[in-house]
């Protein structure tokens, strides 16, 4: 669906405002020249009054300042991978891409990267890689998203268990705020306003320059898959991972449906079917690998407790990269196998995991949708894929099955969304998770950091009153 | 000095509203039987209306409705250790002692602490360790500040280069809000509201309840002292310690003058005259002492390069806890000797921690004052104390000096408060420290959050339009 925006005032202003900018091709107003701007991953689509390629901070500041002034929407893109519907211009307004602000500055001595807003994730990574370096937060989609679309969404990724999210790594970075000031905030900053940034979707202020911690590049890790005649067996060896005291860097569940996707894909995948599937990854801090070692064999020995149909640790960096890639493309894989998909990303404590994956399960036998899901075992992070079927129009009942999952979600105390933040897609659902102090207190902060409320308006708040 | 409250009608009203706890014997309104609470580590002392023990979170919330409702001014109070003036009432109104709500329970499996927010610091600690489990923010008052106090101010501590600050160590709380709410709050909670309120000095929210994470106990620590000719060689040490890699647990400066105290508090203390001294723990995680052994080895081999007068490994428990008990004696000590002082903590870099004691050493050369300084060398952490001296009043020359101590602080990047806070005594500096867009950015938050201004009013901003 693409929405309208019917906002010819701004539209006019807006090309008033932006006409250098025209000039140098980087303002753009017919979205027939850029289609892939009016979506995000979630596929749905809203026009903006206008798109600009932004170039610089000043620059930023300025169009927060005549944004503000005008009244007009104002909405940062990153790469739009995003699940939520955060960089869509749900009320129009201008779009403002950060993609060609990617400047990555490694200080190997520091072990630092300062970065543009829109540093693309595996870039950072692999700059990082080239001084013996390593930036941990990989979510799937690392290499298309961009830093500040992380920062936004406090993204986490396969590692997240072990070394973090997002929030984790960001030292400090330079804010442009509601009222067009400028400023540098860090995690000294009084009353937490570095953490009171990550995670707002984009709705207090914009992220023009990150510094991110690195940390040593660590050993080089073991990758190990096993396959399962039931689900139930895969929840079972999760927990007793986590029970022994175990720390995968990278520890993934995918349900049969999901393997499936994978191996219809990419049918020379290396991935075996099955009802489950655990894909796990063992690292060690420097260049000491036996503790990597160490604990493949533990996972191995727990695997083997439980019949595995297929367990492998993987002989080279060949069928590692085949491994990885698989579980890499999955997301891709589910929307390309199920033309289209709505992807919801609930959590519960690992403990309550297996409950979760069962009820996905019988979600899919009683409702009669083609559902499927994959995640990160080790946080209790479950990506719930409701596929679209070719000439029928289950809309509505794929909404239905999506309440009824954000009900078990909550009833099993988990929260509704593990790193892909409010947006649009579950806003209408916040008041479910947050008590009514909760939710109030977050339309105050804001409403008072952004009185005019142009910053990504109408996400994460069903209304702001 | 002490200032009186001229609010008769807040009284009044509070007479009227606080009858039952009277007769309790929990509510107060002539100070002269409770001195102590008018006043606290700063010496400075202020008036207010009345005086509660406070019990319950449901009597808090009540509390805070009716101090909202009748524009009273609401302080909270731990133990009033604070060196900032946090808990004075600088405008009259509400006293609310948290003392009575100490509750702590242990959880071993979870290794958690859930406590009430007048908890006492060092209660925690004995209550952990009773289950071989530790808590290891430790600021010097732990053994009387309370835990709502320390997460007010977000305390650090002796081990904090080592093992953090307060905030690292809180998994969730629960908060009354301004306006009356109560609300639990974790580091999940959407916009940052955990980080937003630990550190916020009681002007945003209070918290009734605190679940703090506990780590396993550290083996038996080794302590060392190392005493130099001069200043400059203790500050070689630190830098050689810090940047060979070695973390100690704890790595505590002193000068002369705080030595000098010392020795003349208590002369068995151990601690031999000299420009300078260091006192160092190390410990490792677990039984395993190794690590702590093979740190302390490489501490004194650090040390012996500098000609140190004094340089001894503690041989057993009773020397330790004597060198222990002089650091932690050491603000007492000071006190005592200088007949008064005034406490100020700034934070520099590590880096530019030498440069800091050279200035305190010649600030009071020049300025004819009796300032020594001590703190946590391994962050940075310096606590100055401006001396009192019977028969003068050099208020007024203190004042000066402390104003050029903050600009050298500033001058060298550092933070006008390592972990006190703002409260009354820094509040006129605070423009100094932080840029116009951050300091508006913070009063707008504590506007928006507390309209009509009512907590712990007057403190961290001169003023707030």
């Amino acid at each position: 669906m693409t929405m309208p925006s019917e906002n010819i005032n701004h539209a006019t202003k807006l090309k008033e405002a932006l006409r250098s900018a025209q000039a140098d091709g980087r303002a753009f107003f017919d979205f027939a020249e850029h289609p892939e701007y009016i979506k995000d991953a979630t596929e749905i689509s809203f026009l903006p009054d206008a798109l600009l390629f932004a170039e610089s901070e000043p620059e930023l500041i300025d169009i927060v300042r005549f944004c503000k002034a005008n009244d007009i929407p104002l909405i940062l893109r990153g790469a739009g991978t995003g699940y939520s519907g955060g960089a869509l211009a749900v009320k129009g307004g201008l779009l403002v891409s950060i993609e060609r602000m990617n400047q990555i500055d490694i200080d190997s001595k520091s072990k630092t990267a300062t970065v543009g807003p829109g540093a693309i994730t595996g870039d950072i990574l692999e700059a990082a890689q080239n001084s013996n370096l390593f930036y941990p937060p990989d979510p799937a989609s690392y290499l298309d998203s961009t830093i500040a679309g992380n920062l936004a969404e406090n993204a986490g990724g396969l590692r997240c268990k072990k070394y973090g999210v997002t929030k984790d790594y960001v030292i400090s970075c330079r804010i442009i705020t509601a009222d067009g000031q400028v400023k540098a905030i860090d995690a000294g900053s009084p009353f937490g306003q570095l953490d009171l940034m990550i995670g707002s979707e984009g709705t207090l202020a914009i992220f023009t320059e990150i510094k991110l911690r690195l940390i040593d590049h660590p050993c080089e890790g073991k990758t190990i898959v096993a396959v399962f005649d039931k689900a139930s067996d895969a929840a079972m060896v999760v927990a007793d991972i986590i029970s022994a005291g175990i720390v995968p860097s990278i520890m993934e569940f995918m349900d049969r449906d999901a393997i499936n996707c994978s191996n219809q894909f990419d049918p020379d995948n290396g991935i075996d079917e099955g009802a489950a599937l655990l894909l796990f990854e063992t690292d060690a801090t420097g260049s000491d690998s036996q503790q990597a070692s160490a604990e493949a064999d533990q996972i191995i020995t727990i695997c083997n407790k439980y019949h595995p149909t297929l367990l492998r640790l993987a002989e080279d960096e060949s069928e590692k990269r085949k491994l990885w890639s698989a579980r890499r493309n999955l997301s891709n894989a589910v929307k390309h196998v199920g033309q289209g998909k709505l992807s919801e990303d609930v959590c519960v404590l690992p403990s309550r995991f297996p409950e979760l994956i069962a009820f996905v399960e019988q979600l899919s036998e009683t409702s009669g949708l083609r559902i499927n899901c994959f995640g990160h075992a080790g946080d209790g992070n479950l990506h719930v894929n409701f596929l679209g079927q070719p000439g029928t129009d289950n809309g509505p009942m794929i909404e239905r099955a999506v309440v009824r999952l954000f009900e078990k979600t909550l009833e099993l105390g988990g929260t509704l969304t593990g790193e892909h933040g409010i947006g649009i897609t579950k806003k209408d659902f916040i008041e479910k998770e947050f008590d009514i102090p909760t939710l109030n207190f977050m339309k105050r902060l804001k409403t008072c950091l952004d009185p005019s409320n142009f910053l990504n308006p109408d996400k994460i708040f069903p209304t702001l009153s």
